[in-house]
């Protein structure tokens, strides 16, 4: 080894930023250190609920017409939402007609349960119950705050008074219902808002007064959603809470413990995930994560996370292109195009190298499910770069591959052989690679696959000045002669015979006469098409010329014989050296 | 209690999903029962690598010009980052020129390390060294594929000889910088590519040998990166592996244990937290999450989730919406209405409750602050469903509120008095929200603050059909005496004429003997704007009409004088009745 000589490199040192950083303070977490969590996966889909007509759609700069929410109800129904949140009736009468249309007009099956959320006071209890009758099965979701910082500077309220607002607040529900909604099969929720904020054995303190009034048991489950409505540390501090909640809140088999985390951090996926492995038994939030503010956490993510686990997380989500545009519909709101598995650019490789990789694992993939005699679809799945079969949410990887200036051969390989059927050989790749790249460095942007096949034809078939008019051979004793009519150079329809011991290399002879130095380094040919009279594709690797000025290029011929495919690619690798 | 008669609600039963789900199989993390990370807290900035002009740009669908490409590089350098990867010059021309211009235009600051990737061939190697040529800091970045699929789908190689790549590739690294690089201070960074789909213990091993070749030492650090270049599993499992990387990796003083995550489960952000609680040094990403398909982690979440929790990010992002702009610009891409931090709707609430609830939270802060004797902008900071103050990036609260049809008072009443100054009573605020929720309802859509006051001014500052057109009053022994000229229901230019222990009462007695009943309940006034010759606003709880017909009406009046405001508002009252 040689002697190293660079100078040494020093550490970077970053500067403070002149932001007023020592306003803040940490979040301080509740302690857990015989946490359990951390050693366990999530083996079963949760309950969902989507509260994409009440949490989504108070967040939306023009929130949904009454046709967008029937469109959006009948979405998630669907994609099979059983719990499916319809807004918040006591505080507008838009949200209290839509109820109703959906109770009236008997849209809703018989195994969903609507629900709608309400604040602890009995105005609003009264007139929420009133909005459900005649509901099959409906839940009544009432919050109040418990978070010191609500409690001391925006209700001015102690403790006591608090738990009295929930407890008194679970009364009235169960008060309205038994006076309006008597032949509902009704469920009640109960919200200590914003549990993240409240300490931890506040909030159970709560919950376990407010089921002492609810008496849950049997057939009389009650529904505590923890709400992370605004994020505030990193997730493992929800999954402690949470796994500190479910450890102290009393008749837990009939308590189901739902989590409601928003995006402020941008982790709360992964605060529902580690929440769920914290024991918790529900999840809502919104499909691609509306809601206020930065979002609620994204109930598509979360399924399709479960699904590469082999978890099935009973919604359906096979047509992702549906969801998405019905969504972007009813919000007015885009999907990002890097949304994971649902945007645009998210089963898209650029790099080469990336191309490459993904090129022979879906060879491999092939490969295997042929040998198995077995389709793709269903062979476990396993490919590099892409989580998910882009196939199983209806969508492809070649839709939306692009090229660009980045891109090496794999990319452009995988696009050549599966839109126009030409398997390049590994060094054509390489050499076309290049081509392309020449193209892109100068202008800059993405290629389509037509314009990659654009370079492609006007870089090898274009049938200058060398073109093949007319072709004949003949052969005995394995000894082959060819007769030809070419354009040359120099020369039109100008005859040529050559000897070889295959009409490649009598072309190649028969070409020497016409001054043409050619030597043949590798040679393939494929059928273009299945069936007999199929078009053929001949590539082959020639050395040009003599000596030091000799240059090694390819070629490519198409024709429906294979001889004359053959001949064409010779031809075409004169024409590049020609230019 | 009454007795409790609804139906017992079924807890619901979700059906499975028709996708092929059995074709996926649970990730395997790394087995670390006695992880530490659980309990860590981040209390320092990571050292930041930008890769937007590298991952970043590599990702888009139409790759940054050169012109662009500066844009970024400054913008990064303005930011703070110190060190930043430029490119991939071995696999691009435009990547090679870009790198030539930083260091032959001298843009790169002292303080500043760029670096660029590289594959382990000796012919790239030897290329991205001749890039690097003159700078002051640069580090070559090598990667090679230590994961089983890649390894055996891929490249077919066996561990041995992927272990061989990497040593020889580092041996080639040092062969070149030797040669080609003594001037500069040079680093070396080396990825196992892909680290979380390798045996974590295979990773350590290939590191190990990695760091034989480089003997790092003071001067001499090595930085091993550890992609989740596809994120696989929930991001408590690649702390998981963090942690068993630097357990098991050797001479580890002199190694910076970097992060790489990518978004493909949503949860990048929570990745690269988790795993600076598990001791990573470092953490590598794009402004705002671009990068391949889904992007790499955001820097931007990442610096402003440490801000929030008083831990300095050592990047400055006074001033977000530069940033944004600057990044949308030059990747093409926009960066979504809801991303953290920077979003367009992030700093919005649009429920009532929340509103309410901000603007309580708000005027404590101002209390609080003034009776410190300070500025708002230098209290500790904290306030309801705002994790952030806004004003910290550069961004307001008051901007982007919007009202629509499911907002209550408190939004209503905050833009009220913030921008046109008036500070409605609280039941006023109730009845206005009702005025305006009867225009949202019935047109839907967004209310800008605008429009509120249009509303605002039609339902209560309308002169019709009263008016005050002249107005003056006398006082002798606290009994007042008013004379008015009015236009009536039915007539103008009406002199009445009134007594009273106030000029209101006054006006409302003279008002008596023009047909008009009206009750006083209620009354407030103050100055719109400082200074000697303000308007004044005032407030009237008015009952109007008599017994039965009698009804309750809030009325607003403006003008500069106190007195004058309040006839004013008496009318207001009486002209909303009279509607």
């Amino acid at each position: 080894m040689t002697q190293f000589t660079t100078r040494p490199q020093p550490i970077p040192v970053q500067q403070p930023t002149p932001m007023p950083v020592g306003r803040y303070t940490p979040f301080i977490p509740v302690d857990v250190p015989d946490r359990t969590w951390p050693t366990k996966r999530i083996d079963k889909a949760p309950r969902w609920l989507s509260t994409d007509l009440r949490d989504g759609n108070q967040a939306l700069i023009d929130p949904m017409t009454p046709t967008r929410k029937m469109r959006m109800f009948e979405l998630l129904v669907g994609m099979g939402y059983k719990e499916i949140e319809v807004g918040f009736p006591s505080a507008s009468q838009t949200d209290f007609d839509f109820v109703r249309q959906l109770i009236e007009g008997d849209k809703i099956p018989d195994d969903v349960t609507i629900s709608v959320l309400t604040q602890a006071r009995e105005d609003l209890i009264s007139r929420t119950a009133e909005s459900l009758i005649g509901a099959n099965r409906a839940t009544i979701h009432m919050y109040n705050a418990t978070a010191e910082l609500f409690r001391n500077v925006v209700f001015r309220i102690s403790e006591a008074e608090c738990v009295d607002l929930a407890t008194r607040g679970t009364e009235l529900v169960m008060k309205y219902a038994d006076q309006h909604l008597r032949d509902v099969a009704f469920g009640y929720e109960y919200s200590p808002e914003i549990f993240t904020q409240t300490p931890t054995e506040f909030a159970v303190e709560v919950c376990n007064r407010v089921a002492d009034v609810w008496q849950p048991g049997e057939g009389r489950e009650i529904i505590f959603n923890l709400p992370a409505t605004v994020e505030r540390s990193t997730p493992n501090t929800y999954a402690d809470q949470i796994e500190y909640f479910i450890r102290n809140v009393r008749n837990r088999q009939h308590v189901a413990v739902s989590l409601h985390p928003h995006n402020d951090r941008g982790t709360a996926v992964a605060a529902a995930e580690l929440g769920q492995m914290a024991g918790a038994d529900r999840v809502e939030g919104c499909l691609f994560g509306h809601g206020e503010r930065t979002g609620n956490v994204d109930l598509v993510t979360l399924a399709l996370n479960l699904y590469t686990q082999g978890v099935d997380p009973q919604i359906d989500l096979s047509d992702i292109d549906h969801v998405r545009r019905t969504v972007e519909y009813c919000t007015g709101l885009p999907v990002h195009p890097r949304h994971p598995y649902a945007g645009d650019l998210v089963y898209t490789a650029f790099s080469g190298s990336h191309q490459d990789a993904i090129k022979k694992g879906l060879e491999h993939l092939e490969r295997v499910a042929e040998e198995a005699g077995r389709a793709v679809g269903e062979m476990p799945w396993e490919a590099p770069y892409l989580p998910i079969d882009p196939h199983d949410v209806g969508r492809t990887y070649e839709a939306v591959i692009r090229v660009n200036s980045q891109s090496g051969k794999g990319g452009m390989a995988y696009l050549m052989k599966n839109e126009f059927k030409m398997d390049l050989p590994r060094r054509l790749q390489i050499e076309f690679s290049r081509v392309v790249q020449s193209h892109t460095d100068q202008e800059g942007g993405e290629v389509t696959s037509q314009q990659i096949y654009q370079i492609f034809d006007a870089e090898y078939l274009s049938e200058k000045p060398w073109a093949l008019k007319a072709a004949g051979s003949t052969s005995s004793n394995g000894q082959f002669h060819v007769t030809a009519t070419v354009d040359g150079p120099t020369r039109h329809d100008v005859e040529v015979e050559g000897e070889g011991n295959g009409p490649v290399s009598a072309f190649v002879d028969a070409l020497t006469n016409e001054g043409a130095h050619v030597r043949v380094l590798d040679y393939t040919e494929h059928a273009l098409d299945a069936g007999g009279d199929a078009k053929a594709a001949a590539y082959v690797e020639c050395e040009i010329g003599e000596g030091d000025d000799a240059v090694v290029l390819w070629g490519v011929g198409i024709d429906p014989s294979i001889t004359s495919a053959s001949m064409k690619a010779i031809l075409s690798a004169l024409n590049r050296s020609a230019r």
